[in-house]
């Protein structure tokens, strides 16, 4: 929308990163980056005091060659045995590989790596071709006692895939990737779990074709990972799509399951309902790989119609009215909306910049109609389903936006927002160039909680200056939404980030926000868990680590806290 | 609709059952019992080849005085203890209390009592007041390794009541029976386990009045057993309400909750989502009182905006065009209809006579325009929401109920069946009276599965002569719904109809249904627990029982199928 002149453009990295650099590791592996705008550097200068100078010389870019100085703790038998059973072809031992599957996305790990340094790290990389070569594996290392960690779409930001106790790295994303059936009649896909999100859309999208349906079909699950993560990722750390209000999250879009734990396989039934004591399918979801692996789930479907997709964006006067206004759209029953999101002042004055918005004669407009900046708040949108239902879902938001005071900024921002929608976090790298750091927190949260949680985190924040806070809530439910924070700051040492960071945690358990919104826990948010949950569910949680699990061997070390230091299992 | 000739009716009891008698145990304790009509007389009496003279006596009434040839298993220090914890008032050992509260509703149970038979029962039963009464109790109980089973609405059908191993009857219904909070802005209520469905929904369609808030609600949880079933026992047992196609099953409507077991209290937290590895608060759904015992939970409630509902009827030639229709219209994404609910020829036929639709100038138009007896399929349902979204799902319906070939009944069908929609099981009463058996099976099913699931309960059902088989499938789902058997017979001997069942059940299992799909397990379904779900699930559930319970006093002697005589737990 805006033109300006551009003086100065830092020397943003151009250079893909070489073979077996640390940077190959923590980068994207992906086309759609973009360098951030004019926009965006006018806004970082801005917050933390720098200038042109600060954007001269890129540092720790990670470019040196990966080497590791740690011995494998398999003997030549076990790698003998492990090359036995899938083939030599899908087995690996060299640094870079037991580096690369060793490592999810976390800032914890990228700022690692920068500097080439590298902790615990799997001693042995191996790629099952299916079922069979899983059970095998999760046999021989339960007999042994090797530690097995999961890699699929490696984006977990939570230290999930860190090999605390080295062992295996089983890589699911090379061989076990495919749609095995999409099921017309009960609108289900069976899929493995080394999936990724883009094959699993296409084919759906595409499954008249490939699969001789006569509908086509979406997967309604599209995180802002979608690019970079397996379906069994999202059931594994419960993550949610963008579009959950409407299609629901990863947990309630599975019907079944097959597991291989050392306690057996669990296969569950494919039923739409039942009524047979506790539901070990919905057991499994979210055990992070601490209980067994995923190799075969029954995911439900949904008629993919893009033909009634519409797109909806307002400007509410304050977040107040942005948060009032949504809980009464959410709360109406006449349907949800797909995307939904509001954001704090602090993130819509971003938003409206980096959407060209901010700073024009339409935002000299709306601040003259009393939207003012640092007190607005910007929401945006989608509807799917049956093209009449969309229409009066549009409808009867629009209704209630107007009611809140909220003026419409057409489709445009909501479109400015889709164009992004999947690489907006890959500015990541390029501000990380130059010492700029950005991390993000999400929380689960009742309505009649938000502020206050909204409130303490901001505070918190706020105690360090020179921190910028975007805040929005992206995922709806009739009974609450989610806060999802962004912290972007410069410190001098990146150690500066955790404390702030673990302060920040702190505040979000003490305010009775959840610990995790779709994020999942890790080894990163481990330590939290009991003060989180209470000692009484951890124990729970720790009763089934040790029936399926009884010698510690599935994702050990601290995933989701049940057999850390502090937390051994018996 | 259609007048009969009245030449004979059947002496119908209607002399209330006795004080102490087993009759008043057995028989459902409410006002709105109505006599089978004469259009129920001429059905039965030629499905069972009877004549009036079948139905001039009675018998088998269980009139006689409850009289308990158990001794406690409890010694007098035990029995003060009990009273020394929630006070002499709230502590009975008689024979009748220790008979009432050791019965549910079954068939099984109803026949026993009118032979006077009494199986096991609890030794005491016990009303505690509060949280802090049933916490002093589990923790004695655990001690002393005395059995506990909890009593609320008292209308399990599945033998989960039953005291196999004598113990303490805890009744929730007497005290701990309140709605405690309504929060207007989160959409949930607070209640207590023993609240009955009738006093639920009245306090919030009355929440303003009784708790200041600005809107009325709405339960969304109607199960046909509503009047005498406590919200409780819904989670406890998976409950499905006859308009869960809209608001869910009782699964879903659980925001949090708090149990107090042998192993600690667990109180699961308010989030309306979270990512913090498996959800205990789902764990402890369906566990029917094998893990612990539920003394509060937060429900998620609805708007109540009865000026919206709608309601609808058709007639399908056929069941296929029935089931084809409704798929369309579960799957269709324009929202989804309340109460939905499909019969079967056998049944339409009954329920077509029972309206006072068959055998009219109505219904021999609809016999002309090709909706055939023994053929044709009625379909009846409701739309609930906001009034644009239940005018919009009704219409979408309509039109997809009509290009299957459908004939609207007007709302007429829908309309008598809503009035006896809590009513329609306590004929069952009457019929035993003359020796007419009247039981249901209900399954859980995908639409790839449902019509050999369906064939094969009907061939079997078919094996026995004289046996009426009324299906309706009225739970829906997006990948399938429920098959409802209500079976009558006319044994010779009761013991005839259990070995009837037990060949369905089988047949359920071995034909991929679920072996419950809202009654729950008890311990009358729980011998075929291990053959339907597989060793590897049972396992997780028996790893749980022990967590929570290991020296089982938790509803124990086969509950689930957890620790029964096969099934010890170790």
């Amino acid at each position: 929308m805006v033109k300006r002149s551009r003086t100065f453009e830092p020397a943003w990295r151009d250079a893909p990163p070489g073979g077996e650099s640390y940077r190959s590791i923590f980068m994207y592996d992906t086309d759609t980056v973009k360098h951030p705008g004019a926009a965006w550097l006018t806004i970082v200068k801005k917050a933390f005091g720098m200038t042109d100078a600060d954007f001269k010389q890129r540092k720790q870019e990670g470019d040196e060659k990966v080497v590791l100085d740690k011995k494998s703790r398999l003997s030549t038998d076990q790698v003998s045995r492990f090359t036995n059973i899938v083939g030599e072809e899908n087995v690996q031992t060299d640094d870079y590989s037991r580096v690369k599957y060793g490592h999810g996305k976390s800032l914890d790990e990228n700022i690692e790596l920068r500097r080439n340094r590298v902790g615990d790290v799997p001693d042995i990389v191996v790629h099952p071709r299916n079922k069979a070569d899983v059970q095998t594996i999760v046999a021989y290392c339960n007999d042994q006692k090797i530690p097995i960690i999961v890699y699929s779409g490696g984006s977990s930001v939570v230290l999930g895939l860190r090999a605390e106790r080295g062992g295996v790295a089983l890589v699911l994303g090379t061989h076990m990737n495919k749609v095995l059936t999409v099921n017309d009649v009960n609108q289900t896909a069976t899929v493995q779990p080394g999936l990724m999100g883009p094959d699993y859309e296409n084919t759906l999208n595409n499954a008249p074709e490939l699969f001789g349906t006569k509908l086509r079909y979406t997967c309604g699950h599209f995180p802002q990972s979608f690019a970079i993560s397996s379906v069994g990722g999202w059931i594994l750390t419960l993550g949610s799509g963008q579009e959950s209000t409407y299609y629901g999250d990863a947990y309630d879009i599975v019907l079944s399951q097959e597991y291989i734990t050392p306690a057996g396989v669990i296969k569950t039934l494919d039923y739409p309902g039942t009524a047979t004591g506790p539901k070990v399918n919905d057991i499994m979801k979210g055990s992070e790989g601490a209980f067994g692996i995923l190799v075969e789930a029954t995911m439900k479907i949904f008629r993919s119609m893009p033909e009634n997709h519409q797109r909806f964006a307002f400007l509410f006067p304050s977040w107040q009215a942005a948060v009032d206004a949504s809980r009464e759209i959410i709360q109406g029953e006449f349907g949800l909306p797909a995307v939904y999101r509001i954001s704090d002042p602090e993130e819509t004055e971003i938003g409206l910049t980096l959407h060209g918005i901010g700073n024009t004669a339409w935002d000299r407009l709306l601040i003259l109609r009393g939207f003012l900046p640092m007190k607005r708040s910007l929401c945006i949108g989608t509807v799917e389903g049956e093209k009449g239902y969309a229409k009066h879902v549009k409808k009867r938001i629009t209704k209630i936006a107007r009611r809140h005071g909220a003026q419409s900024l057409t489709s445009y921002a909501a479109r400015e927002w889709e164009k992004s929608r999947y690489s907006e976090f890959f500015v990541r790298e390029d501000f990380l160039d130059y010492g700029i750091v950005i991390d993000t927190l999400e929380s689960g949260v009742t309505w009649d909680n938000l502020d206050r949680l909204y409130s303490a985190v901001r505070s918190q924040v706020k105690k360090s200056p020179g921190v910028l806070c975007l805040t929005h809530a992206s995922h709806f439910y009739p009974q609450g939404t989610n806060l999802y924070f962004i912290f972007m700051m410069k410190p001098e040492e990146p150690e500066a980030y955790a404390t702030f960071r673990a302060e920040i945690i702190d505040t979000i358990v003490r305010h009775g926000g959840s610990l995790s919104h779709h994020h999942g826990i890790g080894k990163l948010f481990a330590p939290w868990m009991e003060k989180h949950l209470g000692k009484e569910q951890m124990n729970v949680l720790k009763a089934l680590k040790r029936h399926f699990d009884p010698n510690a061997i599935m994702n050990p070390g601290g995933q989701l806290g049940l057999d850390g230091e502090e937390n051994p299992v018996p």
